[in-house]
This record gives C-alpha cells, sequence and structure tokens, in this order.
C-alpha cells in the first residue's frame, strides 16, 4: 500500500485549529476517493519526553502509487489540499511512501 | 492508542543502512514487548514530487501510553533504541501521539 502521512506543525492557537480541523477539515477530507484506511493521532512528544516540531499526525492510505495520485489530484483531492492553508498555519510536512 | 513513529532522515549509504536495518535492527526491535502493530514503510518523497528529508517510516503501536513508556525503558527496548545509533546515520526523529 501507498501511505500518504501529514505532520501538521504547531498551530498558534490550538482551540482554534482543532476546530476548524473536525468541523469542516475532516469533512472534507472523508471525500478523498479511493482512501482504503485513515489513521489520525494528537501527538504528546519525542520519546525522550522532549516537545516535538510536530502537533498532529494524518495518515491515508492508497492502494498504490497511482490510485493515490488520482485521488489526490481529484476535484475533492485538490479540494481538501488548498483547505489545509485555511486553518495549518504551523506548516504542514507531506510524506508519502511505501508500506512494506 | 498510542503510536510510537520513527522518521529515519536519509543516510550516507542506503544499500548499508538496509542490510543493516533488515538484517540487524528489525530483529531488534522484534523482541521489543506490547507492541500491538509495527508498521515499516519507505519513503519516495513529498505529496508535491518533490524529495523529502525522510528516508524510512517506522510506526509501533501499543495499548497506551504506560504500556509504551514500560516497553521502551525495557532492556528490549532499550537495546533497540541503542542499535540506532549503530546505522541512523542520517538522524531520527521520534514523535510519540495518541491515536483518536
Amino acid at each position: 500500500m501507498v501511505k500518504l502521512t501529514l505532520l501538521y506543525g504547531h498551530p498558534a492557537d490550538a482551540v482554534s485549529f482543532e476546530s476548524y480541523y473536525a468541523g469542516t477539515h475532516l469533512p472534507l477530507a472523508a471525500k478523498i476517493p479511493s482512501v482504503r484506511r485513515a489513521e489520525f493521532s494528537l501527538v504528546t512528544g519525542a520519546l525522550d519526553g522532549s516537545s516535538s516540531p510536530y502537533y498532529r499526525i494524518a495518515e491515508l492510505y492508497f492502494d498504490d502509487d497511482r490510485q493515490m495520485q488520482a485521488a489526490m489530484g481529484s476535484a475533492d483531492g485538490r479540494a481538501a489540499v488548498a483547505d489545509l492553508s485555511n486553518f495549518a498555519d504551523g506548516g504542514v510536512t507531506t510524506i508519502v511512501s511505501n508500506v512494506n
């Protein structure tokens, strides 16, 4: 499978972020086609207890790279990506990887 | 669940990294207790096709933070973490997160 990982940096206002994320962004992201599995998590820190540069992780799984590219290039995929700039003011690092 | 994410930076020598990772590190990591699920993936790039600062992702899932702390603090957990310095010359970023 192919996994799309989004690492969100810390937002300026976590309360506003969470409200927008749950109420607006996740419903948009739920429209992305061909997603086989999705996982969302809230970062607590690094393994050694120090703070992490990341605030949240989101992972979307697709059958393969072709499916992911088609899904993220679709109107719904593009809308979800475009929406990131509306709330993710701490930045978003994206990683595409092949799951063994 | 609690997820421990390891983001490996690019190694100086990917062939040597892969050999050590598969032959030595993963067998050590497999001894870490209380791991409910493990997922390993090889990064291909960022969503926009640009290169990623990360080379590999490994994710270990535990029932909760207490189990993760106990597991990573055990002799086998400490041995796996100590082994990182033997091959992960591109650095390792760790992230602990609560999966919703």
